[in-house]
Formats: structure tokens, sequence, C-alpha cells
């Protein structure tokens, strides 16, 4: 499940970031530059900072394919549709709410205390729209737009919360007890 | 000491964001949103540099209740003070001196060697102020500024310089002798 | 070898970050700092993705003197020569292929798969110029010019394909068999 999310979640970014290059009259090269960025910069972050490297969105080539078509998707779409302002923005949004819950589950999955992990969801949604964003030479729409971090950290915080009530395993990943919330005090200073 | 060194600059960078959001007139999300990046940017790469995943900055709550508060500071602050250059100045080199000396120390701690610890000490000083400028739309103050690099490259070698001659635990952390120097010769190419 | 191709990238990104800041005017820390980004940039990347922390080129000196020193001949350049854009092209382009080939030997090395390499050493290719041009307030090169990232690919790949037809270990590293494609499996999600 949560790799089925995780690729639903890079495919809308990367086309958002695609979508964003073309409303920029960028040329090929420069579309899938930034679809690939804006759909795997938010997982790449995620697994550097839960210290699972290296990140799945390099080592498996499903995600660089998934974004790469996006990236192809956005370019070949019709110029009125690239200019315009709203795909872009419901595709960040499908995006944002995926990563979420993709990174938030992952981040318990390896063990992550729940407020930890409702940090690395939220990093783990505004991330590739960070990158996407500051590549591009725009200001992160993170900073002057409420719709995009309450929505991740509201996912975050409800998939952490549903996590401690009902500890079913999200991902195909380790066993994790009700034990873990400590598992990690070795790397506090 | 270590981490209330930690803890003080994530509170003076984090203001120190916020104050330059509240200047360029950001609403209450951006307000947030820079104080954290500013207030945790450090630690966190610093964290991922020695390999201490995940961050502390992210495993403990206090951290983000710390950067959260000073966004709420200052947001709240007089108009007239938030739109003044010289509190973000003062945050920020309070801030600076606070991380580059815990950054160097923590460095030390995991058994960098006393170059990278210094390097790593002035990561960690200038990485939240060089998020918070790129973040919003500035060129990184440390780019047209000697005031920056200078004093945490300083404070980070007395660190360094202190902690060979007289090598005492600063953290609470791991055991370090004097071999510690060679440690991460397996990370060598 | 690989460290020798790792020190010769170094120098001629850092050269590239040198002259850039030079032809914005920059001050001499400026074009140090500017320097030491381009030049170090792309290997800290690479060994954050493959776990190599803390990365060799914050562990080892050389790396550091190296991209210092790269920006004192890039401040100390002629006038003339420092605002000229065909210099920082002409570096940028050399440092992209040797880091390609360094950050894609790397990889291989720590057992990442062959796709996941070749994606790593762009990567490495392309971090310094993306760092130097973002510290800058330059949109990245790489979105508007195809010239980045395609010999950059075209030189990983080769890389790829030459160890897996011949794999003979191309750093001082760990031993590496024919079974290492999926040692990374455990990070899998």
């Amino acid at each position: 499940m949560l790799h089925a999310l995780d690729l639903l979640g890079t495919f809308a970014f990367a086309l958002s970031g695609a979508l964003l290059a073309a409303r920029k009259r960028m040329d090929i090269f420069g579309v899938i530059v930034l679809a690939v960025a804006a759909g795997l910069g938010g997982g790449i972050v995620r697994d550097v900072l839960i210290g699972a490297t290296p990140p799945v969105a390099i080592t498996q080539w499903a995600y660089l394919a998934t974004a790469a078509a996006a990236g192809l998707v956005g370019f070949a779409a019709p110029v009125a549709v690239a200019r315009a302002r709203r795909p872009v923005l419901v595709f960040d949004a499908a995006g944002l709410g995926l990563f979420a819950v993709a990174g938030t589950a992952k981040a318990l999955d390896h063990g992550v205390p729940a407020v930890g992990a409702v940090v690395i969801g939220v990093i783990t949604a505004v991330g590739g729209g960070v990158a996407r964003d500051l590549l591009a030479g725009d200001v992160p729409a993170i900073l002057h737009s409420e719709i995009y971090a309450t929505p991740a950290a509201v996912a975050a915080i409800v998939v952490a919360a549903i996590s401690r009530a009902a500890p079913v395993e999200l991902g195909a990943g380790r066993p994790r007890g009700r034990g873990s919330k400590t598992s990690y005090a070795r790397t506090e200073t």
C-alpha cells in the first residue's frame, strides 16, 4: 500500500513540476528535470532523514520512470492546459496528501516517534514542491499559502493517530511494537 | 550543555526567520514555516552529515516547539520592530555562534576528525540562515557579508582546539578517546 | 583513481563557482563560499545519498583545501577573464564529466544497483552547479540548457555498463561481486 501511495504521489508531483516548467516555457530538458525534482524530492529527503539510504526513489527504477513519464505527459499537454495555473495546484494538492500519508507511515515503520513521524510526513509532502519552486526561481508556495502545510499536517497527524490506536503494519517493513517510541534514543545528544 | 546550546540557537535562528517573514509581510503560516526552517535547518543538516539520523530536531518535540514559539513571538512583535533590519541580524549572530559551537562539539562527539568537525560546525551555523534566505527569495547573507562565515569558523576552531587540548565530554554522548580521529576511515574512498 | 577524479572535479567546479562569484562582483568571502559550495556540493550529496556519512569532502581536508585554492585562483584572475561567461562553462563541463564518472563508480562500489548508480552519478555531477546557481540567485543552468544533464547521464551510463561488463574495482573500497545488485533490498519499503 505504501508503495502504491508513493508512486501515485510521485506522478502527481512530477506532473505539477512539468506543468510549471511548461508554463515557464522551458524546453523538454527543463520539463523533465523539474518533473523529476518535484516527483522524487520529497521521498529522497524522507529516506535521508530516517536513514534509509540509498533512497528508494533512486534504487527502484519505477520512481524515476513514473516521474519521467509524468514529465512527458506534461510536456505533451496542450499549451492552453499547460499555461493554466489550476492544474498545477490540483496535482500539487493530490501529491501533498499522498506523500504526507506515505511519509508518516514509513517513518513510523522505521521506529520514529509519533511527533517526529508527523514532522517527516509534512517534510515529505512539501519537499518536492519546495524543490520545484526553488529550482524554477519562485518563492515556495508553502510560504504564502496556508493550503499547503495545514492539510499535510492534518493527514500526517491522522496517520500517526490511527497507527497508535491500531498498530498494524502499513508497509511491508520490519516489525514494530509499542515500545518503538524510544528506539531512537541513541541518536539523541 | 550541548542540548541547551542547541535549543538556544534554535530559538535565536527561528526568531530571525520569523522577523524576516514579518518584514516581508507574510501571513502567520509563512512566518511559522520560515521560523521552523531557520531554526531547525542547521541542526538537521548537521545530523544528516554525521549520520545521526533521524535528526534530533525532528525526533525531539522540544526543537519544533521552540522554533514554533519563536515564530509566534516574531509574528506578535510590534510592526515597527518586525520591519527593522537590526533584530534579524542580532538574533542571527547569536544563533550563528551557538550553532557553530554545538555543531562542532556534536561532530567531535561522533568521532569526526578535527578539520571535518570544524567544517560541520560552520555548516550547522550557516545552514539555517541559508535555508531561510533561499526560501524567502533572497541571496544568502553569507555570500555578501563576511560577518557570517568568519565568526562561525573562529568559534568552531576554538571548540576543536579546546577539545583536543582537554578531551572532556561536551555532550552526554558516547565515549570518545584520542584514537577517534581515524574512526571514519572506512567511509573514505 | 576515484580519489583523483574527485579532486579534479572539485577543482573544476570550485573554479566555476569562483568565476561566477567574481562576475557578480562578490568580495573575497563570497567567492570562497561559492567556490566551496560548487566544489563540494555534488560529492556531499552523493555521500549522503549512499549513506557514506560523514561525507569524504568534509572528513578529508584535501577537498576543502582544493576548493578554497580554486576560489583564490578565481578571485585573483584578471577581471576580464572573471567576467567572461566562457570560462565558467568550460570548467563546469569538466567538473560535470569528472563527477559523473566518480559518482557512478562510488555508488557501484557501495553496492547500489546500476540504474540507481547512474541516477546518483547524475546528481553528483549536477549537484554542485545547482547549489552554486541557487546560492547566487540564478535559475540553475541545468533547467535551460541540455548540455548539462545529457552528457552527465551518458558518462554515468558508460561507467555503469563498463562496470557490469568488467567488474573490476574502480576505487580502493570494499569487495563487490556480481551479487551486489540486490544488497540494498533491505532499504526498500
